[in-house]
């Protein structure tokens, strides 16, 4: 029989994204409805290795929900991916007499989470926090959204620059393995092309577009590249080509950078994270381990972590088409 | 069998909605790309009635992708619910050759749109456009996801003085018949509590609750209430009333009133409006007609105008629990 | 002669404002940086009468200077205003060995500072810190700025919806006794008409002028009204009394209210804030009391607490001309 | 004599900057207030070369004032770099019947403007407008505000994965040969250290600074670079340095790029922009000529633009000493 679980440890991990924090709060506040006690480990797993946490209650967790990163800090623990490192986190998670641990990020975090399970028995869930989007088993990940605006609202920016100079902009931005952002910031913010490490178009169809899209007149363009892009050129090489084949085009390039992986959460990826989270801690006060919440067909589900990382989610291809239509 | 649909009319009406141009320009760039062509009317029905409108072609929408508003404007046409306007409007129609109608709005433009097409025989296809979200048939309506995060914002400014004076804050945001901006951006805005008309809490769970939490030690508040509580106090009474009765509590209120309605979209908002305008376009020139076009469970859909006025949406239970879950 | 100074108070009082959080970090790290210790009281003068305080160091302070509100909170204090509430805010002082205080605030809080100074003997240096801007000796009040911006970004978004529905948009911002907001965010957000508390335009002129703008053409219009306007009607008399007068009009009343005092400062006002805490640190090591600093012409500047509150500035009659031409 | 005014021509010329168009819209405006034609001209003086205007109203700028950009557009025309394009130039006016010329942009415009005067003797204002901040003669450009609000918004959300991974962060910003944005965003956004153009601070002190604040248990740091920063490595060149010889630094680099030029104008630049142009009207309607309007010490002011072009503004020295008092 399954051992009542009274203490809920709750860590950040991998690659922070925008949401954590009104991830941890629900967890905190969920745990304080459900009477159960809550701790947050900082520094992702390898908190856990060194013992590094802190009680939380739900005072610890007043106005965080509106700030961006992660109050417990998030980090890729190498020492966590070996037996001794676990066996460590182990011997922390016994001596705080911890029952349960809820793992907010992306697939790293939740393979590291089903091998600690494996190995020691520590119930654990999984809730997507990653501003990629690139896992299965959700529709949305917590940072996305906001990190979609992000990307949108600099790239209109941009726009300005490049409609005010008939200038030709390539904007990189984040998914070294996913397309997600690219494709859908892309189309919000109107992009002519879109690049995406799913789908090469071959550097021919983009100097063809270009080429057809200058001819109709069309004094600005904006080409949004994920950072995995197939065409195996990164961003620098890819604009230099373009311009020595377009001579016309006074070509410049923009890496978002990091700034992606900032700022408020939206309001959707707030509701996401209370959601998802209130769901762990009670998916976990009610026996259950080694699953992942994720929001499906607009409701919150669940899976187990061996689906979640059996495959990765396929981007929409209708999305391509959409952009192809509207960059006319 | 069906005329070829080779010219198609746009409109928005009702309210306006951020995304609205975003729709407007996925309505011409699509036209554009089918080799079909698009009029834009003006001030929705209104602009039928009286001829107003222009060829729009995909130089007329470039660069609106990000601006809230509508380029058309959009009214509330009193002479299109006459059958002697109709009668105009489809004078209009015919005059100016065209086979189709792309109507933005919310349920009352939907309902104009059914009259119209069977007074008149002419195609047309609803695109839900309204930050309410109260349109069945759809789980987002193209402006809502921004009027959240408008709403999320404001809250969050609030937020900063209520902490900084101890205070307790009424926000009155908007949706006369439907909880849905008020329930998510209170979840999203972490709001101690949420008034919304499809459920009557009563004055005394809320003081209650109110007094619970001061007890607790909270020292600021946020209660956020639809314009259509149902409690049958407008929102200055109802911080009279609760001042009355906990004299320990410092209580302003701010009705956050039009800039709901306007700013610049959301990602997911442009993104909705693009995918939902092509598919439009598409249905109309299928030869489909009476039908609206939604996104339900993470994909594009359609259904009949007639079953999308049936019913109203349901507001979501869970996220009242969630919210009382999370303001603990 | 003049006691060395080795611990300084600081506190904010009175309405908060953007930045304040910016200032007391200033004047904490300042502190630090000068080997002086710091202590933080909370609500303003209440916490120095209640004993209410906290040692800050350079940690203390991390991270906020991009934060709205502040972290000591603020208040009104009724109590101060008596001769036993300033004892026994003097008992504290001495109790805690404090040597001088930096006050963040408005007049109320000056005049409260240079009282306390003549019956007790305390050093104190003042702070603008204030949305309105109402202070003498200053260009600038630490807020100021922020609010402008936080004003002019949602009147952007009322013109998205006045210019879609052609409709004419009364807009209160904050500024009981000046004009300062109105005047400035209602040039930034190019206004047809501004009414402020230092000029009475009369109900004629603004009819004359509505009427005119209409017949121009135009057939949308933002007036901006400060809290304080002296035409002697509120905001929503106003409009009423307008479409009495003028029917063609579509009259909607939106008060901003509380967002105007939250929100992330903006770059001018943190570095202001930084500016003239350092200064003020660097004043009370150097033995003056009783001084305000201020920002004039492009410097920072200090002058004595009496002239700071002897008069208010000028609204510059030049902004009104240059509205005046612009809403041509 | 000189020859009344009647038709002035208005460009925008240089790097665009956030404000041009309220500075466009301001022109228009006095021009009609004065009743004296305007007319636009494309690119800048290009466009002038080329005969490519257009006739502006009043209604031709509706709305604009709150758009990043100019609608006017911007270019650095080599051509007018010419004796021969200048004479082309001179042409066109002649023909346009324009009897002056507002010139929006740099010192690289108003020499263009100066060298116009003397060859052709057409009367031209200078309005500062840059992000740079680098004119003689103006405390405050156009568009430099609103840079620095981008900048510090950026840098905000850096830090949120800053702290969240205990990382040291390189941003760059603009500014290649003023350490203005550098200097002034770097304090507001609480930057440990700033490299700019003016001051050569040396590799050591930058390591012995960054051991030092790591050594006092700070995790994470921001070191804001201006592009033409002197220590004369490129920002990856010192990243790559600094985690050579501090190996415990996990250092990112971001360059922030364009995004700095583009975006909706903050309420003082928009304001800023009006008060100038209106000057600038109005100083050609007087029969002045060869003059900047400029900003100083709180008030419009007017120079000789040879003045203007003879040096360059000076860093604030104080400032450098704010920021090393309150990185602590």
């Amino acid at each position: 029989m399954a051992k009542k679980i009274q203490r809920i440890g709750v860590l950040t991990s991998g690659g922070d994204a925008p949401g954590m924090n009104a991830a941890i709060r629900a967890v905190v506040r969920a745990c304080a409805y459900y009477h159960t006690d809550c701790v947050g480990f900082y520094r992702g797993f390898q908190g856990v290795i060194e013992g590094d946490y802190e009680e939380l209650n739900a005072r610890s967790v007043r106005n965080i929900i509106s700030r961006g990163g992660t109050i417990l800090k998030s980090a890729r623990s190498r020492e966590f991916l070996t037996k001794e490192g676990r066996q460590k986190a182990a011997d922390t998670i016994k001596k705080a007499e911890i029952d349960a641990l809820v793992l907010i990020g992306g697939d790293g975090t939740f393979r590291g989470g089903k091998i600690f399970n494996e190995e020691h028995n520590i119930s654990v869930i999984g809730v997507p926090g990653t501003i990629d989007n690139d896992i299965f088993g959700t529709n949305y990940t917590i940072g996305y959204d906001t990190a979609l605006n992000t990307v949108v609202e600099a790239i209109d920016k941009i726009r300005d620059t490049a409609s005010s100079h008939n200038r030709l902009f390539f904007v990189e931005v984040m998914g070294r393995d996913a397309g997600f952002i690219a494709l859908n910031s892309g189309i919000g913010a109107g992009a002519e092309e879109i690049l995406i490490p799913e789908e090469n178009l071959g550097l021919e169809r983009l100097l063809f577009s270009l080429e057809r899209s200058r001819r109709s007149g069309k004094t600005s363009s904006i080409v949004v590249v994920s950072e995995g892009d197939k065409i195996g050129k990164n961003v620098f090489q890819l604009a230099e080509y373009v311009t020595q084949n377009l001579p016309d085009y006074d070509a410049r390039v923009t890496v978002l950078g990091h700034i992606q992986r900032g700022g408020s959460p939206s309001c959707f990826d707030r509701v996401l994270a209370s959601r998802l989270c209130v769901r762990a801690v009670e998916l976990l006060l009610d026996g259950q381990t080694n699953m992942m919440v994720g929001f499906i067909n607009n409701k919150v589900e669940s899976c187990s972590l061996e689906d979640a990382l059996k495959s990765k989610p396929d981007i929409n291809k209708d999305l391509l088409r959409i952009s192809d239509i509207l960059s006319t």
